[in-house]
Order: C-alpha cells, then structure tokens, then sequence
C-alpha cells in the first residue's frame, strides 16, 4: 500500500513530506493506522545527527497512538479495530529481561530495531523509486500508517482520545514511570526535579500520584512555574537566584536533603547536583535525561558510601503492553493530566513547526494529527 | 583507673604504648575490658596522616571484643560480664536513621564521635600528665580497657572467642553485610569482587552464605588465588593477564555481566571498573572501598539509564546491635569462617609490627590480643 509520510532523507534537513511504500505485515507484525503522534526531543537529537546511531532515510516519531488494520501470520494478543500504542520498548514477555522483575528492557527486538529493521531483518518502508526507507526507534509514527511487532504494541480502551494519549508512547510514561516504576516513591516522601520540561512536568505529576510531601522544581526559566505549581510542584529554586551553593541550598529546603531526586536536563553538571542533593543514608537520584555523547558522570565516591545511589531509567521502567493501558486509564480516571501540556496540534504537512516550536522553547508537546 | 594503651601521638609516627588514665563511664555509658582487637586498614589510614579528619593525640582501634566491666547511670541493656564488640557505627533504634529500613548510619552519637569525643563533648583518656587523649571511632580498642556508649556496643554470646569475633567489629561486617544487608543478593546470583584482601575475602563468603552461582574474584596478586577459593571464589582474574578491554572480558565470563559487584580496593578506576562489569538492566555495584581524598568515580549515564545502580555501604549496611550478634551465630555455627583470616596475633607491645606486616602485605588481618 502506499502511505503518506514526514521522511527524514538527512540528518540536520527538515523533514520531508511524501507518499510512500508500505509492505504488509510479515508473521508477528501489525499493520498500525497512526491517528496521532508527538514530537520528542530523542526525534530532534537524531534529526540533528547529533546522535551517533542514527541512521538516513528514516521515518522517525516514536510517539503515537493509532488503530490496528491487520495483523501478519500468528499474531493473537491483537485484531483489526484494535487501539495501540507503539513502544519503542517492546514487552515480549519471554526474553530473559522481560522474566527478570528488575528491568523493562526487553531485548527480543531490540538488535534489529537499533538498525531501523523489523525483527526479520527487512524494512516495510521504501520510497516510490523502490529505496528501502528505515524504521525508527521500532515505531515510525511520522507516517499515517506503519508496521510494527506485536511485542511492541500496548493494546488501549477504545473510549481514549488518540490525540492526547500518543503522548504516553513516551513523554508521560518516562516521566510517571520514573517515579512510580523505577524509584518506586512512597507516600510521603520529598523529592527534587531538576528540569521543568514536558518530562519533568511529567516527573511531577508521578510524584503527586504517589503522594510525595513535598516536590521541588528546579529550573533556569522562571516561566516553567505556572504550569509546574499545576502539576503539583511544591515549590521552585531558580539556581541563577541562589546565592552560594545549590546543593547546600536544596539540602536545607528538604530538610536534609530528597529522598528521590530526578534529573530531567540530560546535563551531567546538573546530575551530579541532583545526587549531592539527596538525603544521607537513602537518597536516590535516578537519571531520566539523555546526555550528550561521550560525556561523563562525576561525584565523590564518599556520597554513595554514605548511603545515596544513582540510578537511571529508560521508558520510566514501564514494560508497555503491560503499564501503558494503565496509565491511559489513569489518564481517562483524572488522576493524571495530559490536555494542559499539549501546547500545539499540527498537520503532517506542517509538522517542522512542531520541530522549529521545539528548538524555540515555545511548546511543551507538539502533537501531529493524521 | 589506669589501663595500658597504644597512643597515636602524631600522624606518621608509631603507636607508643604506654599506662594513660582512663575515668570511668559516665551516663549512658559502658567500661569495657578489651580482649582482642584487629589491625584494620581504616587505623592505617588514620595513622599516617592520609585521613583529613584524622585527629591526634588519640587511641585508634575499632575493632575489638570485650567484656563489660561497669555500666554508666541510665545502661539498662548491658551489665557486667556481658561479652561486646564495640561498633564505630552505633544502632541507638530512636533517630531518624535508625527509625528508616533503608539504612543503618545511626546519627546518634556521630557529631561527636567524628572529634573523638564521647556524646557529652569530653573525653575518658587522658595520659598520666593531664593531657587529654582523643576517642577513636567511638571504639578505641587500642586501649586495654575502653568507654563506648551503650549505643555503640553489640552484646554477643559468651562462648565465641575474642580473638577472633573482634574481626566482626569491622572487616567480616562490612564484607559479608555489603552482600547480606546492602546488595540483598539473591540465591543463584553472578558476582564479581574487586580486591581480595580482607574485605573482599569476607564479601567472597558472603556470596556463598548467600546462595551465588558464580563469584568471581578480581586481583592483580595471584597469591591471593588460594585463600579466595577456600572462601568460595569460583572464577579468578589478573587484570595484568586479560589482553584487551577487562569490562568485556567480566561480561562474557558472567555470561552478560554481574547481577552484582563489590569494589573493595578503594582504587575510582577500578569501581568504574565494577559498575560497567554488571549486567545491564539490572547489575548493581556496591562501592566499599574508601578513595584517597578528593578521589572522584565517573562514568557515562548511559551506563545508569540502561539499568545499572551504583551505591556504596558503610560498615555492610549493618545494624551493630541487631546484626553482628547474628554474625557471631553464623561463626560458630560454621556458616562463615573466620579462623584462616586471622594470619598473625600479636601483644599490645609488639602491635607495630601489625602495622608494618599491612605495609608489606603479609597479613589478612593481625590481631592484637591482651
């Protein structure tokens, strides 16, 4: 069949808009109606080319919700007419990652998605000349219709908005679940995010849901404030407003320091602050932000003998098929919020805004409708 | 009363041994009789000036065994002839630390334990012209007879000997409770250890006490091979030996890297060493060793954000009153052994040479006994 969608032909080009070749779904695969995609910062770093595994022409967005058309030879656990999201994170539910409780990160697709391939090692996408087009991130949501493993579709309720829940694909799912999956919070605990983004507002929110006392938002842009206190931010440190040292400063706040801290920067500088910021004894620091290439973590090995630990998330811990319908419900429950952080809703054809939005800080999700 | 002691006079110099005064325990307090003490690397730290917080003139020692000769007004859990180990990490079971399961760094007595003073700010030593001698972790078990707070004191059976349980006043501790209390580790884990002097000898039998598949042993001394097979060493390597990257050789020997691993070298290359040898999605690596002043641990967050946790521990996580009575069970039960540990005993007046067999690696531990 052919398709329409956003191509990335080189790194640090806008996207391109075109029709497309799509296969159908081989054994195991899902032929997906994408009805709604967000626009992430991880789409932008390989855009950029900054990312070193990225790979050109690809279809990039990881980011969607959409409708199940057809499914390949032995698919069972989905049908046509069923809603999804694509995970960029598959849940096989038989790798050795998926039996071992400890980790999400399922390994059953993983060699081949990291080449932009379907598990058979074949793309389904390719331009009208015949090129063969990469997948991306297991996904490709930048295309209105796309093939994707059945291990890597989180099947929905029916009655969810597609235009508000694809951003559970990614940003809400990494910011909540580094929360409630990864740090696992308990209520009453008091907890720092550094970086007041969509997915530190997300963090925030995780934290709210769990019943952290208080939340501490940290952040250069006094204007992310409003919309953090919505979320359920306690209270904010602007470290361009702290005389001194900032770690000092977040320790007294917290009354000794966090129990949990979440880095939501992707600066290294700012992950060592939210480690020293943690209280003695069980603080933990868990890392969400992705740094640049080749830059490296620092600290005193004294504060992880004294009792802190670092850690790091991927997907919010979240196994997909299992936790994202939850947390959709969750979403159609009112016990989290979506609407108020989808800032802007674009085309296909006019999708680079969601990009140029982006780089000018003006958006915090950009949501493309098919 | 007077009792017979090694001073630490200055740093850098050896202990002298000599009669000082020793006034009797004051509210809250204990008098206690040592009979054995270990020679531990932390004693050596403190002595040759390397420790910033190292404080003279004072009674070094923390790791000792007793009897209780008299109780200060208020003790109601010891009384005299009880059989104690003095621990330098008290268990008080009312602070905050002690009220929180996720750690065992009692703040009790800490502020003035760290300036060598008992908890009301003074001290019970003094040499023979008035001077005042400062405490020592609390413990000063240099000192034929020592005052340690209630808090600060293990009660154990009586028919364990002293020469040998006064090792579980640190070393045995802190290395079998980094894999019992602070890692957790599960029956059937992969782990690796750094370093196999004492600490890495006694977190080798903890992974067997707990049930590990594989435990593989790290060190540049071959020498050490032999000790660390009787303790339970399954797999041995000399970095010296591995061409090559010895991260990639770890992980394909644990068949994807270590479910966990214990740095006990105290060397910042060697704990990134460990922390990028465990498995990713879930290897978690335990920091023991103390780094040189200023000594800084780095890596890439990549590393964290694709399931690796890096944490240290202090004293094995354990809570001095609860757990090292237990540890003493599981010696004479059999269930550790401690004996081949113990290469030279020594009297008070020879306990230099204790030192001196350290510095030229001939001892596991040296064991001083009254």
């Amino acid at each position: 069949m052919r398709t329409r969608a956003a191509v990335a032909l080189e790194a640090g080009k806008p996207l391109e808009v075109m029709e497309v070749n799509l296969d159908g779904p081989r054994a195991g695969e899902v032929l997906v109606e994408i009805k709604a995609t967000g626009i992430c910062h991880t789409d932008e770093f390989t855009l950029s080319g900054a990312d070193p595994e990225g790979l050109f022409p690809a279809i990039l967005g990881h980011e969607g919700a959409g409708v199940v058309l057809e499914v390949g030879p032995g698919v069972t656990s989905l049908q046509p007419g069923d809603h999804v999201i694509p995970l960029y994170t598959a849940e096989c539910r038989e790798c050795e990652y998926c039996l071992n409780p400890k980790t999400n990160l399922c390994q059953k697709v993983r060699a081949t998605q990291g080449q932009g391939l379907m598990p058979d090692g074949s793309s389904r996408f390719s331009m009208l000349d015949g090129t063969p087009i990469l997948h991306y991130m297991g996904c490709s949501t930048f295309a209105n219709h796309t093939v994707v493993p059945e291990v890597s579709l989180a099947k929905v309720r029916k009655d969810a908005p597609f235009d508000k829940i694809c951003y559970i694909g990614c940003g809400v799912t990494t910011g909540i679940g580094a929360v409630i999956y990864t740090a696992k919070v308990e209520i009453g605990s008091r907890a720092i995010v550094f970086g007041l983004g969509g997915i530190g507002l997300n963090v925030i929110q995780g934290l709210r849901l769990a019943g952290a006392d208080q939340i501490v938002g940290v952040d250069i842009n006094p204007g992310k404030v409003e919309m953090a206190k919505r979320f359920g931010m306690t209270d904010f440190v602007n470290p361009k407003e702290v005389s001194g040292d900032l770690v000092g400063h977040l320790v007294e706040l917290t009354g000794g320091g966090a129990d949990y801290t979440f880095d939501a920067t992707g600066n290294v500088d700012v992950m060592r602050t939210a480690l020293e910021a943690c209280h003695k004894g069980w603080g933990e620091s868990i890392i969400i932000g992705v740094a640049p290439a080749g830059a490296e973590i620092s600290t005193r090995p004294f504060q992880l003998v004294t009792g802190r630990s670092w850690r790091g998330t991927a997907f919010g811990g979240a196994r997909g098929r299992t936790d994202v319908p939850q947390i959709v419900d969750w979403y159609m429950d009112g016990k989290i919020e979506i609407d108020p952080m989808i800032t802007h809703t674009l085309t296909l054809d006019n999708i680079n805004e969601g990009f140029d939005l982006m780089h000018r800080g003006e958006s915090i999700r950009s949501v493309v409708v098919y």
